[in-house]
Parts: C-alpha cells; sequence; structure tokens
C-alpha cells in the first residue's frame, strides 16, 4: 500500500506540473486518503496536504491530532508533518512552505469555503484552480486493487438487496424499511451506511426521495437504492425496484420492460473507446423511442470508487473516452410524478474489451409476494 | 417551526445587509437547515439557497430533487424553487438571480471549493466573504426550542457513557468495545453516529485518537469521547475517562484530581459577560499551577447545535462575551505522551444567571471492576 501511495504522489505532482499548478492543497476527504492513507475529518481546524510540483510535501496538521496523522503512517511515504497550537496561524503556515511569488495554487474540490478564503488571503496574487482536474484524473482510473475492492462493495450491497423481502411488506412506513435496511449495510460488510432510499408508490418518482412516514401499500412499484462505504474507504450503490405483492400496474409493468432493455443495451455497450456521453444516449433513445423520454429525468450515471459520486459522470455533453479501468454506475430510470417509477442501477467496470457489473442481482421487477 | 424557519431567515438578511453583503449563498450543510429545514446532502449538483438582502429568496434545485425540495416545506417560506436540468449551468443561473453589478456574496462556510470557483468565475467582479459571520452569529444564540433538543441529546449521550461497563473490558480491543458503544448511540437516541474515541493507555493522550486495534489492558486509564445526532439535527458531545479495574497508576491519579478540580471550575465561572477566553484561562490557570501546563494542548472547548463544531469557540484570544443561550463544551484534557491521558467533558449552556450542564453523568474517574 505505501508504494501505491507513493506513486499516487509522484503522478498527481507530475500531472500537477503538466498543469502549470505549482502546489496542491488537500484538506481531509476522499482525495487526502486516496493520496497519502491519512482518513481524517473534515474540521474546523485546518489540516491540509501542501504537494508543491517542486519539492517534498508536508502535512500541516494541529498539534493534537499529531499522534493520529503520524499513525496513519504518511512520514513513511516523505511527507513532514508540520503542527500549529491553537492560537497559531495556520494558513500562515502553509503560505510560508509555499514561498515563492504569485503561484498557482489548486484546491482540492470539496475544501471549505472558509479555507479557500483564508488561503486566498494569505498567499496575495496566487492564481487559484482545482485540484479536481488533476487528482480526479487519477483517482478515475482503477487500480486492479480498487477493481477488487469495488468487487467486494458490491458484492456487500448485493447480499442486502438479496434480503429485501424480510422488510419490505405493505403495512410497514418507509422509515421502518429504511432503518432495517441500514442495519443490514452495516451487517453485510460495510463500515457506513451512506444512503438509503426507499421511494414507494408516488415517492418512487422522485429520484432522491430518501424514506418517509408513508405507509406502503400492496402491489406497488417500490424503488430501493442504497449504499454504503467499506472498511477499506470503497463505495457500493446498486438500485433495485420491487413490488409488494404479485401484481404490479400495467403502465408500471410496460415501462419497467422498456428500461430494463435500455439499462442492458448500456451495460453491453461499454468499453474502452466510446464516450460516456454516448453511454447516456444508447440508454436515452431507447427510452424516447418507447415515448418516455421526458420521464428519465436524470443523467446516466457517475463514476464511483472512494466517494459514490465522483468523476467520470455518464451524461449528455461529456465527451470523455472511457478506458479500462473506469468505474461508473448505469441507473437511467422512468419516472411518472405522483404516480410511480422504477430504476435499475449496476456499477460497471470498464475492462479491457467491455464490461463488468459489479452488481448481479437479477434485474427483473422484483415481486415479493 | 416554520415561524422559527421565517424569523430565522428575516434575520439572517438583515445581519448580512448590516455587513454590507448583498447575497448569502447557502449551499448543503447545517446552515441551509437551520434557515429552511431543507436536510440535504452536500454533492456534486449545485443546491444552493439564493438569500439577497432587498428580494424574496429562491431555492436553486437539480430537477431531480424538486419533490424533496418541495416536500421540505421551503414554499411556505416564501422561497422560489428554481430547478436546472443535468446539462444546464446552475452558476449562471444564480448569477441571472443575483443581478446587480459586483456584488458583495458571502458562501457558507463549508462550501465546497469547487463550488466557490464556479460563483467567482460566473458572478464577475463579486466581492467574496463569509456567510458565517451572519448565520454562525444567529446560531450561536440558542432558542429555548434548540436548548430543549440539546438536552434530549445530552441524556441520549448520558444513557451511552452509564452503559460503558457493559463493553469496557481488559482483553477487548478499542475497536471492539468503539463498535459496541456506536450501536448503543443509535439505540439510545441518535439518528447518526458522529465519532467514537476509545482512546486506552498511551493512546489517551492523543485526543483525536479514534479507535484502534490495541488491546485494552487491565488497570488502564481509557478516555471515552462519543457523540452523535438526533433525528431532529442537534448533537451531542461528553467524554469521560474509565480505568479497566480498581487501581489506576498513582500519577493518573494525581493529575485526575487536577483534571476534575479545573472543568468544575470552568463550568461554575461560566456566565453571561464573561469572554470565551476567560473560560479558557480559568481552567488552564489551575492545571498550570499544579505543573501540568504543557499536558493541556488544547482549547477548553467549542460550540455545539446542528454541528459538534461551531461558534463560540471557548479558546485563548477569544474575547467574544458569552450570552445566555450560548452553548458548549467544556472539556479540558491532560495528555502524557506515550503514558495515558485524561478528558472530562460536559456540554454547557450559559444562562441568565450562570450555566446548566447538559452532562451528568459522575465526573469521577469510572471505575470499571
Amino acid at each position: 500500500m505505501t508504494s501505491d501511495l507513493r506513486g499516487r504522489l509522484l503522478r498527481a505532482g507530475e500531472v500537477a506540473a503538466e498543469r502549470g499548478i505549482d502546489t496542491l492543497l488537500v484538506s481531509p476527504g476522499s482525495d487526502l486518503r486516496y493520496l497519502t492513507g491519512y482518513d481524517a475529518k473534515p474540521l474546523e481546524r485546518l489540516t491540509c496536504l501542501v504537494l508543491p510540483t517542486d519539492r517534498p510535501p508536508a502535512l500541516v496538521v494541529p498539534l493534537l491530532e499529531r499522534h493520529v496523522a503520524e499513525a496513519s503512517g504518511v512520514a513513511d511515504l516523505g511527507i513532514e508533518i508540520v503542527t500549529w497550537e491553537e492560537t497559531d496561524d495556520p494558513y500562515a503556515l502553509v503560505a510560508a512552505h509555499i514561498g515563492s511569488h504569485a503561484p498557482t495554487i489548486a484546491y482540492d474540490n470539496q475544501m471549505w469555503a472558509e479555507k479557500v478564503l483564508a488561503f486566498a488571503d494569505a498567499i496575495p496574487g496566487a492564481k487559484q484552480t482545482l485540484a479536481g482536474e488533476v487528482i480526479g484524473a487519477l483517482r478515475m482510473r482503477k487500480s486492479d486493487a480498487e477493481i477488487d475492492l469495488l468487487r467486494e462493495a458490491g458484492a456487500a450491497i448485493d447480499r442486502v438487496h438479496a434480503r429485501i423481502g424480510e422488510w419490505l411488506r405493505p403495512g410497514r412506513t418507509e422509515r421502518e424499511v429504511g432503518a432495517d435496511i441500514a442495519a443490514a449495510i452495516i451487517d453485510e460488510g460495510h463500515a457506513t451506511v451512506d444512503f438509503v432510499i426507499v421511494g414507494s408508490g408516488p415517492n418512487g418518482a422522485s429520484p432522491h426521495h430518501e424514506v418517509s412516514d408513508r405507509v406502503i401499500e400492496a402491489n406497488e412499484p417500490v424503488v430501493i437504492d442504497i449504499g454504503g462505504t467499506t472498511a477499506a474507504g470503497y463505495c457500493s450503490d446498486s438500485t433495485r425496484t420491487y413490488v409488494t405483492g404479485a401484481q404490479a400496474p400495467p403502465d408500471f409493468r410496460d415501462y419497467y420492460a422498456v428500461l430494463l432493455e435500455a439499462q442492458r443495451a448500456q451495460c453491453e455497450y461499454v468499453r474502452p473507446g466510446v464516450t460516456a456521453a454516448s453511454v447516456d444516449k444508447v440508454g436515452r433513445d431507447i427510452i424516447a423511442a418507447a415515448g418516455y423520454g421526458d420521464a428519465f429525468i436524470h443523467r446516466t450515471g457517475h463514476g464511483i470508487g472512494m466517494e459514490t459520486h465522483e468523476d467520470p459522470y455518464i451524461v449528455d455533453g461529456n465527451g470523455l473516452v472511457l478506458e479500462a479501468g473506469m468505474a461508473f454506475s448505469i441507473e437511467p430510470g422512468i419516472y411518472l410524478a405522483g404516480t410511480h417509477g422504477a430504476r435499475i442501477e449496476d456499477i460497471v467496470i470498464c475492462t479491457p474489451d467491455g464490461s463488468e457489473r459489479l452488481n448481479r442481482r437479477p434485474r427483473d421487477v422484483g415481486y415479493l409476494s
């Protein structure tokens, strides 16, 4: 792992230099964990990896977190740990470490505004940009080891979907079902629950609905979209649509068949050399040809790795050419506002000669009766 | 609740105007939930409350989250919901809503850098500042209803501390004990687990240690600092130090007595009119006089409410004068690097005539034998 991290740090510095960036500034979050293995929480006190392209990196940490930072092993990566005490100005400390006049500095995409504005003040004349174009480009191309970790996460969430029949029944509320699912996400091999969507009946037509106190009725479509993060730091995300009984509404059966055809076609279409936008188009065309174009109101998918949503986004207009090692969701949906909806979501890896689906649960409607 | 939220929005606009801010921009997080009740996740797609000081507010949301935003009731607050589709530019949408030439815009303190830089591009000539000075000033002064919610959170975490003897035993790892505590944090009345610190032996001397695979020994001091967020959105945070047996190391007994004296003195000192810095000093002086000044390596405490760490910070140099309704931790610690440590933490409310401790578990060493 240490050699992986060394390689990532080296490569990040190289790509940054190619792009005219003098220093990457990376606060706690998945970028920091990806580059250094240090899994720190974003808090008000500044913790920041300072990665200049022409000098060794430093990790600025509050004094009270020194032992935690040391224990994460960052010093083995050649990163100097620089501590600050409660009444010090850590931004001045970073500015001193950067040194050069009017540098181009790049912030990790999720750095908090309070840190961004403090750096802008502390480093006058700096040109500011985002580190996402550098680190995101690295993170988007998964190693074999990372793909194995995504496979484990996929299998863990599949085990939860396999058990949905234990909890999803007419007469229960979405919230009750969601609480059982959340417990199972942990039990089946995740360290955290990231989201639980139980969209019953009309709530299934709201793609980012979570749970509510609505009582689930019999023979209703229910969209269940769930995910967590494993102890190794990799995310799962899979959606299946169930029906609470043996009889789905006829219009639901009709559009579900269209949706399934679209999702299958998209998964089979994925291979190196095609664009992200073209993957979106393959499914959107099928859905539109069947007359449901206006009911597919979101992009096809998002990259996944140490975050649930990361590059590459599978969306119209994204000309990114897919490469082996990229991992993303294929999750078209059809939503009839106020009535019901359906979504089918698998995580897919672009492989050297096609694609691999990490979620293996049946994609047909899950009738629970 | 709707009337509370209307008042908060109105007051935020007034305070912003007093400070020369034209528009507050608030992305998902506790500021947005505090002002509107909308509990959205921070994600890559822009969701943003646009709160001009001279016009009605708008909430810009991705189209696929329109129903969720509507269900949160923001329209009842006079907030217009403005949606954008996957290939639209939401920053241009916000810029058009702001309208005026070279405005002063204020970002919520935790807005992601990618949003901050996109706004800076989309609103040329804007003067950028932080909304924390406005919204933080409101959030720092809790209403009676908020104090009740903090009392509930405090009682919930006290119930977990009351059960520590069920799990903390020699021969178990910190991670095993931590997992049991995490489950109990949910069982005793929280919606999420925010952090679990089980610092046994030398790990107790690292204030932000979380858990490790270290096997806990007999008669060791163990620092347990835990917290979660209730369904209503308010946080708990309390630390007690336990000993796994009947016999603590003699030096631990000595400095624990000093620590307890300091923490008691600080809690009793709190009242309207004293500064945050002076609360810190009361405890620091006691600890220093006993010869442990260098072993108290962090500030005394932090505000708490919809986030675990928020204003006011109880730290040297903070001249803020305390007022009734402010809520914060009093958590001095003494840490002997490589040996062991201790911390005692209660959440305290500044009341009209003194203070109220929300955590009521005994503050003596918790001997488990």
